[in-house]
């Protein structure tokens, strides 16, 4: 079994008009310490052990269905499961 | 400077619609391999350096606006950015 860890963000010159309203309101509770919000996704997936390569497969499926590649970045982690 | 990064994901006994879309998706693409998906959010914060501590501020970030605990768990990492 693979756990996969995939963190999606918008590329650096992507507006972010969510990451802006939240620093907005963080502002507004007073935490004018921050400086810059940016929101993406993080999706863990839990794959079956198969015959290929776990780390082609999941570029594909990033590329494929999880990220828009046109003003998306992504990267991802792969932790093997070891059953006891 | 503080970069922050925070993930929000549902818990575990919540139905993550979302993800259960995406994995028929990824099923009817032929990845049959995956078993899971859970969708969840990934959000970067800069923070200014000031008086305080900076974990607390950033669990107060977290209850207060980014998560929503009665349905959601969050975990963060604090990195340090020394300018050079």
């Amino acid at each position: 079994m693979y756990n996969v860890k995939v963190f999606i963000t918008l590329k650096e010159s992507v507006l972010d008009p969510q990451g802006a309203a939240v620093k907005d309101s963080l502002h507004r509770l007073t935490y004018n310490a921050v400086e810059d919000v940016r929101i993406g996704k993080y999706i863990e997936l839990t794959l079956k052990k198969e015959d290929g390569d776990i780390d082609q497969q999941v570029r594909e499926i990033c590329e494929k269905l999880l990220a828009n590649t046109v003003i998306e970045d992504y990267t991802y982690e792969i932790e093997e499961d070891i059953p006891q």
